[in-house]
């Protein structure tokens, strides 16, 4: 939301007759201010007055005799910003309104108040839901017709990203969850419902990430770093070889999904408590792609970079260097067509086009026409990653940034 | 290894001279007996005994002048045997030998005895690798030569699948572990890796099951049943409602995949503390297979069945009487040329095929020619599921066979 802080002061001006983009708008001099959300816990009081002020705003209409109408950003490429003041990517100024009168906007605008109108009752019985959940929940009969309010999940998905930018808070804090995936460790004590959870005993299998941890409390943080990697069967390496314990660091993984959950997880330990986030996958595109998206977040939910984007984030490895001075080629694997593709879309994205170091990544790429896996280093010996690459690479500080 | 118990006390007669089936080629009279390992965990002693052993009767063919050599069971699907008395796929008694001297076996012989001494390695560190880490660690050129040992993980997997027929000890067992994936909560506490964990008090998240649970040491188990799901939503809706502490019984979910961490540790449950296990899937198809692989074991692991099938499981639910109970017509999924596919492959599975109350399961989903999906109950109410549809069901002992 770094492009469209949402206010807390004067949320009617969203819903104001004026035309004119989001920032001109406000009647409160202050609110021209883009405002920082908390990253910690939002009041649930303050998510539901957003949603109680949307549902007002449509009555005010209504009784002014005027068309009801919804008034958001656009979400489009064509008003999503690389911002490289704070290195995320976000919204720009355009916005659209939706009325309730208008046959082509009709359907829409009543898939929106329906899906706030979920969003509330959960709120209200502090319950979450799945977006599978809240697509059964929405998809019912307009009374009377023989008409679905929703028809398929994309059109509840969609009504869920315009209360994002309606009320300025992220579905989680909407009480709509993502999916579960991933595992951690390391030397951190959270509360969360409840409980109290030490990442440091929980036997190999690890804590497993919730879809949702903006309620977590973070009550002792005892860790230099956070290593992310990708690939659940690094992490179960790493774990037995209780690297989080000798380099006294945290170590992620999901399993082929950075959901939002761990994107969020990772935010928090990097803004709350400052640690670094160190990016550990496969020397491949995919590998660049997946800390591309933790660092800078990703163009379908540029509305949430300030929620999602890690800027601070660097990539350990594997990199192309490292193919070389860990002696890898044997383990090459050739690119496929859709590898090369991928590799041209990524090298123009704005943050890489005028990076030195990570062109040289891609061309290195291009000419070995290879990637390799990040456990070819098992070829080394079981332990090599934990017991040399890694700690290698840290202690001399080898990332790109 | 329920058809091709593999005996501790005789190993050697695995590669006799004898090439008839292995049952007729003891010596030992008591081994004729099938002899069931334990399900708890094995003595890392014995299974290095296994391949040390294996080792021993190579050297002993060269000693002797003779063409070294491995005999193993078919693995083929002319050798899999639905046994109705254990009701669990398994192996029959058709047996194949494998020489070194060979230009069409020495490949393989090379590589099943390559990776036999890498399990070894592992277990003399007592660590464990993924199948990835196998195949990387197996993938180095032949001394003086170019040809590499393996050059796809299929080889290095095959190898394994072989070793597990030579030793009578499954993969985990090697040290060699599967994909790490899925979650679990409810009142139980156990030891691993020197921690206790109590399943009950892990906030949100719940534990995060290791891809190996063979050394999982239960200290406490206080549930009636255990609940398996094969979607983390469903898990997490549960959970937020606390289902097992009002059911006193165990959440357990995957994330698409039921893996075979999962599989053994329903199976552990089951064997060893005689919790019933329910199947809680979508009213589909692919619900069904679920249900069938856990309870009867799948082809591809015929030769585990005893490690990881579990014959006394049953399945809740969403079954297509359901649907016409809960009224969840509404929310029809229309079949696909490859659902109706699948439908077809399942009910002449053995163990479908004279079974009358699922072949009328069947009949019916492709009367409807339609599949509804969990989360349809949640269009009842968010907590629909745990409040009255799962009590309601349990209650009544509503379960399919």
């Amino acid at each position: 939301m770094t492009k469209n802080p949402k206010k807390t002061d004067d949320v009617q001006m969203t819903f104001s007759d004026s035309a004119v983009s989001k920032n001109d708008k406000s009647k409160d001099e202050k609110s021209r201010e883009p405002q920082k959300k908390p990253n910690a816990k939002n009041d649930v009081g303050d998510v539901k007055d957003e949603l109680v002020d949307l549902g007002k705003s449509i009555v005010d209409d209504i009784n002014k005799g005027q068309n009801p109408k919804i008034e958001l950003s656009v979400r489009g490429l064509s008003n999503v910003i690389y911002d490289k003041e704070s290195k995320t990517l976000g919204l720009g100024d355009k916005t659209a309104q939706r009325f309730f009168f208008n046959v082509g906007q009709s359907k829409k605008f009543l898939q929106t108040i329906e899906v706030a109108a979920i969003c509330k009752s959960l709120l209200d019985v502090q319950k979450h839901a799945s977006l599978r959940d809240v697509f059964y929940m929405a998809k019912r009969t307009i009374p009377n017709t023989k008409i679905n309010i929703v028809d398929n999940q994309k059109e509840s998905d969609k009504a869920i990203e315009d209360l994002e930018l309606i009320t300025g808070y992220s579905r989680e804090n909407l009480n709509v969850n993502a999916n579960k995936m991933g595992s951690v460790a390391g030397k951190i004590i959270i509360e969360d419902s409840g409980d109290t959870i030490d990442w440091s005993r929980l036997g190999s299998g690890g804590w497993s990430i919730p879809s949702n941890v903006e309620n977590i409390i973070f009550k002792k943080v005892d860790a230099k770093y956070v290593l992310y990697m990708e690939k659940a069967a690094v992490w179960e390496r790493l774990h037995e070889d209780r690297f989080w314990e000798k380099q006294n660091c945290i170590i992620m993984s999901s399993q082929g999904q950075t959901t939002r959950g761990i994107r969020r997880l990772l935010q928090r330990l990097s803004t709350e408590h400052g640690l670094p986030i160190y990016i550990l996958t496969d020397g491949d595109i995919y590998g660049f792609y997946i800390y591309s998206v933790v660092k800078y977040g990703s163009i379908s939910l540029a509305h949430m970079a300030e929620e999602m984007a890690i800027p601070s984030v660097k990539f350990l490895g594997v990199t192309m260097d490292d193919i070389v001075k860990y002696d890898l080629k044997h383990h090459f694997i050739k690119l496929t067509d859709q590898d090369r593709e991928r590799i041209k879309q990524l090298q123009s994205y704005e943050w890489f086009a005028k990076h030195k170091e990570w062109q040289r990544q891609f061309k290195m790429m291009k000419e070995f026409d290879a990637k390799v896996e990040i456990q070819s280093l098992s070829s080394k010996g079981i332990s090599f990653i934990s017991e040399k690459y890694l700690p290698e690479k840290i202690k001399r500080q080898e990332f790109l940034d």
